[in-house]
C-alpha cells in the first residue's frame, strides 16, 4: 500500500494520482476485462521490476496495453490471479465508506431474500469485494479475507461491516483453501467483539442448526445448500431420510422440520454430529433423529448389509474434485457414492447427489451419478437440478465455475 | 397394431409371441439403449419391407443386431424417432392395467410434491409414456398424445387415467408441435366427460390463475415455470413488477400474491390478458394489477420512452429457437429482449430472463442475455438459474435437451 499524501486522504486506500500503474500485455484479453471479467492472470500483465516489488495486495491503476486506464486493481505477484478489479473508476478511494457502500448493497439483497439475518452476506467478486466472503449469523459475522488486498485492508472492512450490519462480533476465518495461493497465513482472529462461547443457533427452512463459527468446517454452516435442503425437505413428508456426509445435519434437520418420519445423519466427524444432535433437540425433533459416526463409504456398505431402506437418501460429500488434477479420481468417487447409495433407496424413492467440486462440471457430475446408479442396477429420472442459493451470486463471466450442483433423482 | 389371438388377450396391446420383430443395425448404439436411452433413430433400424409396412404406432419387439430381444417398442416409420421403448420387458402387455401402473407411479410423485391437484401428471419418456403429456387441473385432465402409439392406444390410456385419478373430464389436445413429425392430425377431442365451459381456476404459489384448457396455448397454463414464479415472487415483496410475455399472468399474479406493490402484465394476446385480469380479480389483487396488450418489443420500447421503472422485470418469451435452424436468430432475439428490458430495471433491481428453446442451451442463452444487458449499459450478477419444475422429470439421457431455463440477474 502507498502512504497517504494528505491528511484528508484515508490511510487505507489510494487515489489515482498516487498509485503505481500496472499494464496489460498486448495479448491480454482487455475486452473481456472491460466487459466485466474481474481478473488479470499473471501471464497477461507486464511484470517489470517495479511491479514485482509491489507488496502483495497493493492497490494499483490498471492500464491497457495502450496505457488507457481501466480501473483500480489490487496486485499480488505471488498469485496466478495477479490483479483483481476493485473499482472501474480509477479515481476510487478504497476506504471504509467504499466498503460500506458494497456491504450495504449486498445487505439489501439478502434482506429481500430472507426473513432472518442468517445468510452469506458477501460472496466475493459478485458482491464487489474480490476474494472476500462474509457469512452472517445474526449479530456475529465471519469474514474470510481470501485475497491479499482484503487481508491488508481488514480494518476498514471490519469497521464498515459493523457500521452497516450492527454486528457485535466479527471473526476472521483464515481457513480458506485459496489463502495459500495468495501467500496468506491460516491464523484465525477476533476482529471485533468476542468469539461466541457456544454454538450459534441458525434458523433455516424451518429447522434449527447449531453452527460452530470458530472451529467448524468453512464458517460453521453451509448456507449455499439452503434451496436444495428445501427441495429435499418438501419431498420428505412422512419419509425415512438418510443424510450422508451430514455435517451439522443440513438435509436431515430440514426434512424433520417438514415432517419426515425419521432421519439418520452419517458423518465422519463426531463434533459435527454432536451439533446435529443439538440442533435436533433445539427444534424438538430429536425423537425422530439418529446419528451414526463413521466413514461414509463404510456406513453405506454396512447399511446395505443390514438391509436398510429409505425413502429419501441425500449424499453431500466434500469436494472430491476441487481442482483439475483431481478430476478423474473425483468423478470416480462421485460414481461410487451413487453406486453405494442407490441400493438403499426404496422403489419410487428419491436420491439426492451433491457436488461442490469446481473442477467437475454439471454434465460430468451428472454422467458419473447416472453411471453409479446404473451400476447399482437401478434407473433414475432427474427431478431437479439445484445450485447454490441466491445469497451466493455469481459474476456471469465466472458462472461456468459455479461449484455447487445438486441432482435429485427418482429411482 | 396386431389383432388379439385369444379372448383373454386385450385388444389394445400385444405380447412377445404375436408381435413383429424389428432389428437394430450393427452401427446402432445398442449400449446406450440398454442403459436407458429411449429412442431408436431411423438410421439405426433395419427397415425391410415388413417394417415399412407397419402401421404408425404399431408395437414391435426390438432386437439388437445379434437378434437378442431388447424390449417392447412402438414403431413409426414416418418419424425420425423410428422406435420408442415402451417396456424393457419384451413380454409386456400394453393394456389399461399397464397404463394404470405408469399413471399411478407418476401420481405418487406429484402428490408428494404438491398439496393441490394442479400439475403436469405425466411428462412423457421420464414417466414411462413416451411422447405423452398429461396436465391435470383438478378433475379435468388434458392429454397430449404426441406420438403415434399413444394416439392408437388413446382409449385404454384414457380409461386408465380416469381409473387412477378419478378425473371427470379428459380432453385431447392435438396442438403439440411434434405431432406433425409423427404424421398425426391436429384435431382436439373430448375423450371423457365434457370440456369445461368456463376457464378453470388453478391455485399455484398462492396465486389464482384462470386456465382455458380448451383454447389456450399449450394446455392452458405453464406448470413448468412454477418454481421460477416462486423464486421471483419471493423477491417481489413491496416491488413494482413488470411481467413481459405474461400469458395468463404467471409471474405477475404470483408476485402480487407475495406482496408486490404493483404488477403490469404485457402480452400480445387479448384473451390471455383477460384471463390474467380474471385471475387477479379472483385472488383479490386486481387493484394492484394492470395489463397492456401489444407486441412485447414495442411495449418495452414504449415503457422506456415513458421513463417507466420497475424493481422486478421478468421476460418469458415463446421459444425463439425451437429448433437448430432458428438458433442464431433466436439468440439474437433473446439478446434483444435483455437489451430492451434492462433499462427498465431500477438500480439494484432484478431482471429475470427465460428461454423455453430446445436449441439454445444454458450457456448460449446466458451469453445472449449477458450481452443484451451489457448493450443496455448495465451490469448484472447472476442470482439464480432455474429449470422446469419437478413435475417435469427428465430421463438423464435426455437431460441436455432440458428446454426451460430461467436466469435471474441483479442489476
Amino acid at each position: 500500500m502507498t502512504a497517504p499524501l494528505t491528511p484528508s486522504r484515508p490511510i487505507d486506500g489510494g487515489s489515482e494520482s498516487e498509485l503505481p500503474a500496472v499494464r496489460l500485455m498486448p495479448k491480454a484479453n482487455a475486452r473481456a476485462i472491460r466487459h466485466g471479467f474481474p481478473w488479470v492472470y499473471a501471464n497477461e500483465l507486464v511484470t517489470d521490476r517495479r511491479t514485482r516489488k509491489l507488496t502483495p495486495g497493493a492497490l494499483a491503476l490498471l492500464e491497457d496495453a495502450e496505457r488507457q486506464p481501466m480501473g483500480l486493481v489490487s496486485v499480488n505477484t505471488n498469485s496466478k490471479i495477479i490483479a483483481r478489479m476493485l473499482d472501474r473508476d480509477p479515481a476510487a478511494v478504497i476506504d471504509q465508506a467504499w466498503f460500506e457502500r458494497h456491504i450495504r448493497r449486498a445487505l439489501r439483497l439478502r434482506e429481500r431474500l430472507y426473513d432472518a439475518p442468517f445468510y452469506r452476506l458477501v460472496h466475493a467478486e459478485a458482491d464487489g469485494l474480490p476474494g472476500v466472503v462474509i457469512d452472517r449469523f445474526d449479530d456475529t459475522c465471519v469474514v474470510q479475507p481470501n485475497a491479499a488486498w482484503a487481508e491488508a485492508l481488514i480494518e476498514p472492512l471490519c469497521a464498515a461491516l459493523v457500521a452497516v450490519t450492527g454486528a457485535t462480533n466479527v471473526l476472521k476465518n483464515a481457513g480458506g483453501r485459496t489463502r495459500a495461493l495468495e501467500g496468506l497465513d491460516d491464523v484465525n482472529a477476533v476482529l471485533a467483539g468476542a468469539a461466541p462461547e457456544k454454538p450459534v443457533p441458525v434458523r433455516m427452512n424451518g429447522a434449527t442448526y447449531l453452527a460452530d463459527v470458530t472451529g467448524g468446517q468453512k464458517t460453521g454452516i453451509f448456507y449455499d445448500q439452503r434451496p436444495n435442503h428445501a427441495f429435499a425437505a418438501n419431498l420428505s413428508r412422512g419419509a425415512r431420510v438418510l443424510d450422508v456426509f451430514a455435517h451439522v445435519g443440513g438435509f436431515s434437520l430440514a426434512a424433520l422440520a417438514s415432517g419426515a418420519s425419521s432421519a439418520l445423519a452419517v458423518d465422519g466427524s463426531g463434533p459435527a454430529l454432536e451439533l446435529a444432535q443439538g440442533g435436533a433437540e433445539a427444534a424438538g425433533v430429536a425423537d425422530r433423529f439418529a446419528t451414526r459416526q463413521g466413514d461414509a463409504f463404510d456406513v453405506l456398505a454396512a447399511l446395505r448389509a443390514e438391509g436398510a431402506e429409505f425413502d429419501v437418501v441425500i449424499c453431500d460429500p466434500p469436494a472430491f474434485a476441487p481442482a483439475r488434477p483431481a478430476l478423474e479420481a473425483g468423478l470416480r468417487a462421485y460414481e461410487r457414492v451413487a453406486r453405494l447409495a442407490a441400493p438403499l433407496v426404496a422403489e419410487g424413492g428419491i436420491l439426492g447427489l451433491c457436488s461442490c467440486s469446481h473442477a467437475a462440471d454439471l454434465a460430468q457430475f451428472r454422467v458419473a451419478s447416472v453411471r453409479g446408479i446404473g451400476r447399482a442396477g437401478r434407473h433414475g429420472v432427474l427431478l431437479h437440478t439445484g445450485f447454490a442459493g441466491a445469497d451466493h451470486p455469481q459474476l456471469p463471466q465466472l458462472a461456468e465455475s459455479g461449484y455447487l450442483k445438486s441432482l435429485f433423482f427418482r429411482l
